[in-house]
């Protein structure tokens, strides 16, 4: 399976917040994020890095 | 390995344009996209979804 694993980037540090994605849509003021058991995750985020072969999601907090 | 592949939606279709994308860096006014090869490809484009587990990565043109 190739679902990756979704990190915060913040203060220079990734932390992971949402394992086992497989899917990523962009809304208005966020990302709506489901893993492979389609459980969901809204997040005011956007997206900062794809790293698929190191099956990372690196997103970033929206500033409001 | 995890790659996936990009496809460009439009006209409600998607058509594939870059295929083994391993990074993926949104830009001001577009998308860069690495392939596994280390090949780049620089698009005007956003991300519209990401299906990992089927691989894909579809983008829309940004409208100017």
């Amino acid at each position: 399976m190739c679902e990756a694993n979704a990190y915060l980037w913040k203060d220079g540090e990734e932390k992971m917040i949402f394992e086992n994605v497989d899917r990523v849509q962009p809304h208005e003021g966020g990302l709506l994020l489901e893993d492979i058991f389609g459980r969901r995750l809204f997040l005011d985020a956007r997206i900062k890095e794809l790293a698929l072969v190191d099956h990372k999601i690196i997103l970033e907090e929206i500033e409001k």
